[in-house]
């Protein structure tokens, strides 16, 4: 895997951001005073607000501007309809168990960390350098055994290579041949493991005091919107296409939690639904103002050739050669790349990968998962899932509500088609108890079958049916109970079982992989970490800091907070006793992309000086027009560059 | 029970709102397609709008107003924690079960229902007018049996009348004893109920494969952000008082949930910690600036007379006579009161109630709750709580972890104290085993205690120390092992635990309150609901009606929308071949403040009209003025009656 690089070409240093981001309270593990939980993290102030920020830009960018209907399902799901979903059979990881210490591994994973350490092993036999991941390294070390640097057969090379590409489309059966074949066993004992099992990754509870019904937390939002379709499609005014939309905690009860936010067992999702037509190829109706965005495409093929290499295509061509499915899919992926740019995502780390066949969840009919690079590696942050009609239609199978759009036609439908009659009066004499069994069979026959029968009816004068629960599983049926006839129906409603195309947000993974795409180290005297969020995501606007703690600076600074604030500009006063330089770079951490120093001449003159964090260029001026360039700036309509061509420069001030 | 009136002083016809809340998606019971599951409900879009607007209101008048640091910490608690902080043992509500039918009741709702059933019973026999809660009759029918119209003993009325007014304040036993007493019985097949046990109200679940960590879905916010305290406290440059703040569903497993969404087992909150020095009364800075806010107050003595009398007093004056405890608590109630009135409630609708000795949870050291006036009664919606030291104290003393305050004194504090000098070297000997025993007993000594041995030991030359793990519970230790004088210590550093003032919404309660509070039904050919939302709130803001489905209305009217969403005014088209004012009167049910009509002169002359939800009054004036007033609303600056001065009336139209 690459070095990653920050934002200025550096590369990486994950153990500092990691400090930073600590330090400063994005996140922290959750319960650390009780030795904490692995996979659940809390997020601090910065953190939160960090998180609410992509929201609001969320909702803008999808509910509001697509006019999406937006809902808030509950997280506690009974049993039947995770059953009915699919979820409680098949929404599993492979785990496998060491019989002898109890211990439990996530199998793709042990394969995949095994087989890297033999790769590291031999790259240090043949004395080449190898890359350090911090994280994996520091695992490694906990447990007991190292692997010896032995060199291997270039064929074993490329067989471990090739596996290593298609990790994600093993299941438990491949993974157990492949821990036999390549003799995978615990790291730390050596011992033998016993072969994978499915571990559902659900967390089950019971709901109601008799505890007799099973509930889970649900592991996406997507079933509670599903369940509500008929009455959105109402509240829509039957009015199709349309989606919904859901922002809420969803939960993986991971078998190993690992690389922080990345991996976790509660997490925000939003997620999308969007009910389409699935005749005539699945249209968007504004695909065409999207179609000229370009798109970093990993198709399916590639991936199964064991290789990555990605191809740069407009999402129209992508569309038009059918690489992607349909104008819907490729519409949501151009709208889910314009969003990850607009909260900050470096443009140079993002791909759109196309899941494998084996890799698919058990509802997909295609998916490209917009991935996002970070020194973790390729890391799916939004999948992009055309769920056909699978989750409508059992749903509906199940309970016998109608999910299902019921639409007028423009000219009514004739329908030729073989329709048959039956005589029910002779039918309970002649087969009995059977009877219900047979005219169940005869109303299901196919077309087809119906013609080939009417030409028995008239050739034998009677005709063979197959009812599988009578006798040996065959019934003649006589001319004198039966008639079948060609007859033209007409058909004055379509009903139709829509297709869902789903954008689904892990805003988690999202919210890591902007922090390592906006962190980078300012040089001078020691390294100073920066975080250079865009303006409307920043945790916190402007940083409000009084030269010093002289009593004159008080009543401005809390002016112009409180003005701030009915800006609707989030600011924070440092009046602690550090220098400025010191207050800057804490608030460079921060992330805070403006400052405001209130000093001996805005006492005088009420005047101050604005602070941009990324160039720690300032510029100087009265009360108001400084509030105005902030305001600017915060929402987008001016950057940095515009305001110091319109304000004089400040240079006189120290800042270290 | 008085019935409730609606914002127009018309009876609250309760039938009629649950019906309009269903038409209009406000909210619907969850798994509804599955047969639903009690106390489950989703958010429909106008629900999770207006939802999602209070919330929003909320971290502006809290979260950004008052400076607080916003965490959001995660849901699953391991059982420790939750063990830890008493929620374990006392997090319950008293149960009965029937033997024979398996069914389970909520002891206390049983008793309130069987003599509210009695006391209506008495009325009847009486020939009195009976009000008849609707919610309450439904369940009633399903139960077999009704309660015959007897007439009850004056006594007895007054007794069932006491019991009623302090429900509330029963435990597990006198629930029983009560229910023995008046003999109530399983109301459908009256029999008898087994005796209350108490029923933990938390969902448990287990994490990680292994199935030996059990957790529980958090039942309050709270337990996360003591746990972070430390780190808060850090992070906020060690400076106090301070606030956290969190927005997060939390989880009850109600034994038999009612009332639509005022008794669910998943739920919204906002919960603040506010963390104040205990010593000095608790005072808060901004005091000053709420001291003349008026609330109406119920105290606890009013209460345990069994009656329901308020006084209402200006908050200031609450605090100076020791009705509320402090100033802190007492600035939370006026700020809750605040933040109520701003949103839309009906501020005759409010009342502070303190909780009762026994009804108060197991941390708390005194309670307020604002109750809000619904046609269930009083509810609960936000309780404003001082749970002093108990929770960081509690989750210190678990785990040793330092969550307290030390701030250095600005004169250091002389203490005069009576200090004990052990000779350890001759202590081992003498002792043998118990040495360490005697050792721990003796340094917890008190003060008065060693003042007093100080003197035995001077008499007798030796004392005796209370050693509960020795011999007889009693030892004597000698001169030559111990000596006790009077010395002076010097502190420079000041360590304390802060007191918690935890003021806690329910957001689904407050929301279905203001759904009642804001309801009112239009006269006219039919009544027509309307509810009116201040704007701040409203899910939508403007509704957007071409007159008709001419083609040239449609431009202007996507142009119309798409710059009001540029102004951040959420906005929807309804373009349906309904009447103007069919639409304006669904719209009128979904809370829309303002309409905009596009009509024939639109086309010629780009002017609208723009109508007032309230009063259905209309003006007509060009696009930008009309999106300027709408802003000016929308936004709280202006309101209609500003607006009908500035702009000419416009009574043209049909509107119906």
């Amino acid at each position: 895997m690459a070095t990653t690089t920050t934002l200025t070409g550096q590369p990486l240093d994950r153990p500092s951001l990691d400090t930073l981001l600590r330090r400063r309270l994005f996140y922290t593990p959750a319960f650390e005073v009780y030795g904490g939980i692995s996979g659940l993290y809390d997020y601090g102030p910065p953190g939160c607000a960090l998180q609410a920020n992509i929201i609001e830009t969320w909702r803008k960018h999808f509910v509001l501007e697509e006019d999406m209907l937006e809902v808030d399902c509950t997280m506690l799901t009974p049993h039947e309809v995770l059953k009915t979903s699919g979820h409680v059979d098949k929404f599993a990881d492979w785990m496998c168990k060491d019989p002898k210490t109890g211990e439990i591994f996530r199998a793709d994973h042990l394969v995949e960390e095994v087989l890297e350490s033999r790769l590291k092993g031999d790259k240090e036999a043949r004395g080449q350098k190898v890359e350090v991941d911090e994280e994996k390294e520091a695992k490694r070390k906990k447990r007991a055994k190292t692997v010896p640097a032995t060199r291997l057969d270039d064929s074993v090379i490329r067989e471990y290579e090739e596996i290593l590409a298609k990790i994600d489309n093993y299941g438990g059966e491949e993974l157990g041949l492949l821990m036999t074949k390549y003799a995978i066993k615990n790291p730390s004992t050596n011992g033998d493991l016993l072969p994978p099992v499915a571990f559902n990754l659900m967390f089950q509870t019971s709901i109601g005091p008799s505890s007799n019904l099973a509930g889970y937390l649900r592991p996406e939002t997507a079933q509670g919107q599903f369940l509500t379709f008929q009455k959105l499609l109402e509240f829509n005014q039957q009015a199709m296409p349309f989606a919904s939309a859901c922002i809420g905690k969803a939960f993986r009860n991971e078998i190993s939690p690992r690389s922080g936010l990345l991996r976790v067992r509660e997490f925000l999702m939003a997620e999308i639904e969007h009910y389409v037509d699935p005749e005539g190829g699945k249209k968007h109706p504004r695909f065409q103002e999207i179609k000229d965005v370009e798109l970093v495409l990993l198709d399916r093929e590639v991936q199964l050739a064991g290789k990555t290499e990605t191809k740069t295509l407009p999402i129209g061509e992508a569309v038009s050669t059918g690489l992607v499915d349909s104008e819907t899919l490729g519409y949501f992926m151009a709208r889910i790349h314009q969003f990850l740019k607009r909260i900050g995502i470096d443009q140079n780390k993002v791909r759109f990968r196309q899941h494998m066949a084996n890799e698919m969840a058990h509802y997909a009919a295609d998916c490209w998962d917009a991935e996002l690079l970070t020194s973790y590696g390729w890391i799916e942050c939004v999948g992009c899932a055309d769920r056909s009609a699978f989750d409508l239609s059992v749903h509906s199978k199940k309970t016998g509500a109608p999910l299902c759009v019921r639409e007028t036609r423009s000219e009514p439908l004739k329908i030729e088609e073989w329709q048959i009659d039956l005589d029910k009066k002779k039918f309970g004499p002649r087969f009995k108890k059977d009877g219900k069994a047979v005219e169940t069979a005869v109303e299901a026959l196919s077309q087809s079958l119906r013609e080939k029968l009417s030409i028995d009816l008239r050739e034998k004068g009677k005709v063979e049916v197959e009812v599988s629960s009578v006798g040996d599983g065959k019934v003649e049926i006589e001319k004198d109970l039966i008639s079948i006839e060609k007859r033209t129906r007409i058909e004055h409603v379509r009903e139709y079982t829509p297709n869902v195309i789903e954008p689904a947000f892990g805003i988690g993974r999202i919210l890591y992989s902007l922090l390592e795409h906006v962190y980078w180290s300012r040089e001078g005297s020691e390294a100073r970490g920066v975080l250079s969020f865009p303006p409307p995501v920043a945790p916190t606007k402007v940083l409000l800091v009084p030269l010093s703690g002289h009593s004159d600076f008080k009543p401005l600074v809390q002016r112009l907070s409180l003005k701030l604030r009915k800006l609707g500009i989030s600011n924070r006063v440092d009046d602690s006793s550090a220098s400025i330089g010191k207050r800057y770079s804490r608030n460079d951490e921060l992330g805070t992309p403006l400052g405001v120093t209130v000093d001996f001449q805005s006492v005088n003159d009420n005047t101050f000086t604005l602070r941009d964090r990324d160039s720690t260029k300032q510029v100087r001026s009265d009360e108001d027009t400084i509030c105005s360039a902030i305001k600017s700036i915060i929402e987008g309509q001016k950057t940095w560059f515009d305001i110091q061509q319109e304000l004089p420069e400040f240079t006189q001030q120290e800042t270290d």
